[in-house]
């Protein structure tokens, strides 16, 4: 194995489909986001992508069974089209890799007539803000517009999207296709169920489908909890009185 | 040579051929297992991998010559089928040279018949078990529970098997070969000759051959000696009462 | 994309072409001048040039657009030939990646008639002097007597020139096109004008075009200004009397 | 340029020829020998090197004119046979680097006509001895058997030995070609003429040629007294009374 492969697990066809990506990043923001997407809108695995740029490593469960590191592809059907999620383990590790894994994602999709992409990541401020906005930067001016009706947030980010979130919609753009990157605003130090709810339902929004929020809504919240409480910690000790403090490394 | 080369040494034929592998790794266990187990059955070396994914560095041995860092193919024979055991200096030093190699031998060995590949690895638990158990992790449930019956533990290990004894039945995977890799529990530390004795004879019950373990009890025993008597001073250095301890660092 | 590619971005011809370039390097010479040259000699962008080798980020503008890192190739009219002048945001990141992105852009310019290559570059002196000299070095002494005719210093430096700016001549040579490196005099601390204007004004009179230089003029003072400040800040705090020092660090 | 290649500067023919190399390592042992066999032995330049896996920089010459970092393959006459010589700045910055050139030269140099190997260089014992030996290390045992009768010491050198010089005898066992690595006796870190001159003398009895030894000799005093002087006071240092120390770092 030299180059990324993509091995399809079953044969299917696609209505109007659109490509959706929530692959390891900061705040797991789209990974938790789209995970959720193919849990509760019954996902099917389709395909799954395997890359010697991926870590020499297999990984042991807890049935006794191992499994390469790999990337999935899911079909996600909603009312007004179809969905290709990419949910997995890891990125490549190095940049002609991640290059690699990008492109062949996109030769792929455009095969089976994508012509969208969307991806999730999340935007770290290293802030806990109360109210946490839904950021996008988009690969040309027609679908930002679009997406900014939507109430996606666009040029108020600044620096480098990393990894799969940017080069998808990045080299999308060199097949003319139209690519988004949606970023959930978040702390960056933790997972982030909240900002990945927020871009979820956004996300649902943009693309015209109903999903049941729940069971995020509550896993955020008890994340929320606890994250709170960690930062209060640290923030006593960082402004604490020197009497409180017995020993700081 | 900018692929991995295999090269074969002789013809041969083969009956019902199982891949074992043996290579530098965890404990040495599966070295030290997969070296006595071509020894004493009287292996025969049939072909040399050379990669360009080895460190670029040949060995000077005792009597002046030199070779190139390799990995060898042993035919080892037995009552019920012929093995091909795979042992060697070193291992890829780069996540995409362990993916070569890995694939390159995969391809090799499935030409030559074989469609079952199992690798040997030590398992680290950071503690000097009296009775270490011989763990297994499987590519497919089938597989697993014919290990389980002869008595391999599966389910017990967690985390990550890095290298090609995890990608080989990793990638077996793919080509709908059968692949476990089986973990003699070791301390991680020191050579562990025991956890390879047991992971032998596991291996000749499950393969049905017998094999004098003599020789390789005898040097797990030696060992183990030495191994006690460190651990010993390390527990003794890190328990003892101050006054005992003149300098530590 | 597992190679750099060079994506035209409109038909185009060119008149006794010469190739110009000016990427991120010591000084920001090169890029200052070439930049300049561009948005005063009104070129016209015809090319891009992507490349896995580049870092697997994609840049987040102002407005809300994302872009894939690049190199961009501009045609540059001028009375007597077109110039074809690169710019871009980065550099390969591996030695291997700065040969295969040097090489595409030879082979592409050589297509499009291009016979010789200038690479503008800083050459760092680690002090700020009043005059700058703007040295050469050259891939033939053909090229290297025409260039000593119209002032260019050859001869003065001594050491290796890194990346594009090096192995663009130092590849020509291999195609038979002639070479050289122009390097503006340069502290190499800071993003120098004044040297990127000494090199401009070299290259317009060796090049035979006349280009308003006023605004990097302009520039230039206002940058010699800051930096001759923090100089003098540093030298005075290295010569400094001892009681004048509260804390150095 | 993806791959290394060889470029001839003119067409030739060989007589027996044998490759000698003497690229940059330990000691400059091998650099130093085959530099001035080719000076001494009027040596003519019939090939040049370029590779990625070479520093992506080039030189700048005292001249003015700047240059590919390379090996060069020069043809050296001898009564018995035409020696091909390889000498050059670098060597392959990584592992699958490294065996890519080794394998271009051998492919190069066999299709020339080639069948034997000799690659000098430095084998590091960390001292001064005042007699230095010359060791060797061959691919096959009649090569060996023909070296040891020539004085080369076989079978007292241990460990790898790192680069060109071992891979390319190493890798020539693989086109069934002879090669020996020969070793000169050397403390490492300084550059060591003698060790050179030892080797030089060897070779030159090995291949039956004449040289005239004279002017290394001359360079090889100089240097040796600088060395033993160097030595001496570090030597003085590390065993000088506490009083004599004023201060250590």
């Amino acid at each position: 194995m030299d180059k990324t492969i993509i091995v399809e697990k079953k044969e299917y066809s696609l209505k109007k489909p659109i490509l959706i990506t929530g692959l390891p990043g900061i705040g797991l923001v789209g990974q938790v986001a789209a995970r959720y997407l193919i849990k509760k809108m019954k996902g099917v695995k389709v395909a799954e992508i395997y890359s010697p740029h991926f870590p020499h490593q297999v990984l042991m469960g807890k049935k006794g069974l191992l499994r390469m590191l790999k990337n999935s592809i899911y079909k996600v059907p909603t009312p007004k089209r179809d969905l290709l999620v990419i949910v997995g383990d890891v990125q490549a590790i190095t940049s002609v890799g991640q290059y690699e894994v990008a492109d062949a994602i996109l030769e792929y999709v455009y095969e089976k007539g994508v012509r969208r992409v969307i991806t999730i990541g999340g935007y770290s401020t290293g802030k806990m803000e109360k109210e946490r906005k839904v950021f996008g930067s988009a690969n040309n001016k027609r679908v930002m517009e679009e997406f900014k009706k939507k109430g996606i947030v666009f040029g108020e980010t600044k620096g480098a999207i990393i990894g799969v979130a940017g080069l998808l919609p990045g080299l999308a753009r060199l097949r003319k296709m139209d690519g988004v990157c949606i970023m959930g605003e978040t702390h960056g130090n933790y997972v982030d169920s909240t900002s990945a709810k927020n871009v979820l339902e956004k996300l649902s929004e943009i693309l015209e489908f109903k999903i049941d929020i729940g069971d995020l809504e509550k896993e955020a919240k008890t994340r929320e909890k606890v994250i709170r409480k960690i930062e209060g910690e640290i923030e006593q000790q960082m402004t604490g009185s020197p009497k409180d403090i017995t020993y700081i490394r």
